[in-house]
């Protein structure tokens, strides 16, 4: 049996059968117990080069492949049930990069109650792919990105800015915090902050029928490195809290003055918000009593353009 | 509005809304109406200098993308609901090749009746990878390859061999057969011929148990393709067949002497065996009254072997 084969059956052995999974890794395409109607579905790939450095743990990779779709799943209120993973390898990748790797997938699965349910292998003259969908399902209502309101106020699951230093590769996906912000009625809309806060918070504004904002630089939380990396200014520390992306926090609207319940997961610091909506299109930062345009930028591919 | 978001506004634009999606494309992921209740997935890439040549029209790259995934669902007698589209875009892909890349996606969709409700799009400096989730529901029980039985006979959908020569991009997935085999009682296991026949049908057996087969020289259907590749020379045609891979035609075994339902997609030729699985492990050829040994050898990726 040639190397590919091999390689098969041996994730079948490493990755757990997850309950509900009717066939698993192996077979043409896996069969699973979708008791719960409504499914929730998303699919993200990692690159070298793009979204981790050759100098990454491989480990840290398969984890951080798992992380961004889960962080998905938690911004729209989903709890994870399985993954596919499709791996594209450099040739000649040392078998034991490949199997911290798969052993970065499979922590990452198994913190999240997730089963890795099938997937491919390919090998290519280029860089490593990890390409991960993951399923899950909506204990209550979907979270969308759609029903922020002028008046709301904003709020951040986690401080920003600054996580290529290694957030980027290790962070928690805030999947018990989606869970429960779906459950609070006040909570209006959510987005997972991959691409920066400002051009997520852009997004979800857009998506809310082209409502504008307004932050408060003071409030806005800001994570220890991007603080080191801006050398100790605030200034350019907050823009990295605006722009640097990879954050995977949670961000949400609720209504103006509403109390969350008491308890859950999230912080007190999170309860805090750290601007509002505003009825008139537009993102503005207010500095005490100043007030400046903020622009709606932050990390994006270079994607061929309107024709 | 930068690119990147442009791009993903003018994809959920492009793909029609497929009924049961709830939340399609745009959204941290999408929400489906699952209301079947054994849901199918499965997920492969597609790689330019792998599984394509520069030279491919990116629309039947597209096309194939999607397919490859179909045809592994048709496998298990599944029916296509939703794709999930994962583009990995090399810098400087020209508008009008990623234009015809989604057509192909969207056309390939539409023909199986299923929604495009998410993915996601990145760029790098490296070769095309599009990697496509396809979920389904089974209206029957699952195909598996888990089911062959000593004494079966062994059928394939249709011809095999020189699929690179153009069926690879152009292939249809055999889903009608593949719900309509799954019905059939006397069916017990199925698999995609992807990697070869002989390779797939070692596969097949060795998830029934560790069974062996003998094949009929003469009663494997090649495809003109594959004979002209051989220039008309019979065993490097049969080869062509046993060893190409890329068929993406189904591969059953059935109960011997069973008669299937009249009536349905499979052609005459398709129900009449080219062999038999036996008790014993190992493939063989039958050429008249000779037997010769045939090795399980097709289509490998080169991954890292066991340690």
């Amino acid at each position: 049996m040639a190397a590919e084969r091999a390689l098969t059956e041996r994730l079948a052995r490493f990755f757990p059968q997850g309950p509900r999974t009717l066939v698993g890794i192996g077979d043409d395409a896996a069969v699973l117990d979708g008791r719960h109607r409504r499914l929730v579905a998303c699919c993200d790939p990692v690159v070298a080069g793009v979204h981790f450095t050759p100098a990454a743990p491989p480990a840290l990779v398969g984890r951080k492949a798992v992380n961004r779709n889960l962080s998905d799943l938690a911004a729209m209120g989903a709890v994870p049930d399985w993954l596919l993973v499709s791996l594209v390898l450099p040739h000649r990748l040392p078998r034991a990069r490949l199997d911290a790797l798969l052993r970065g997938v499979r922590a990452a699965a198994a913190a999240a109650g997730a089963a890795v349910v099938g997937g491919d292998v390919a090998t290519h003259d280029g860089p490593l792919v990890v390409t991960v969908t993951a399923l899950g399902h909506l204990p209550g209502r979907a979270l969308t990105r759609a029903g922020a309101r002028a008046g709301d106020t904003i709020h951040v699951t986690g401080p920003l800015g600054g996580a290529l230093a290694g957030h980027h590769l290790r962070f928690r996906p805030a999947l018990r915090e989606g869970v429960w912000l779906a459950r609070q009625r006040a909570v209006h809309a959510a987005i997972d902050v991959s691409d920066g806060l400002a051009l997520d918070l852009a997004t979800l504004l857009r998506h809310s029928g082209g409502l504008g904002a307004e932050l408060d630089a003071a409030a806005v939380p800001i994570r220890a490195a991007a603080r080191r990396l801006a050398g100790g200014d605030r200034r350019r520390a907050l823009g990295r809290a605006f722009g640097d992306g990879e954050d995977h926090v949670l961000l949400w609207t609720q209504a103006a003055g509403a109390a969350l319940a008491p308890g859950g997961p999230l912080t007190a610091r999170a309860r805090r918000a750290i601007g509002r909506v505003a009825a008139e299109p537009g993102l503005w930062l207010r500095h005490g009593d100043r007030r400046t345009r903020l622009a709606a930028a932050g990390y994006e591919h270079d994607v061929p353009g309107p024709g």
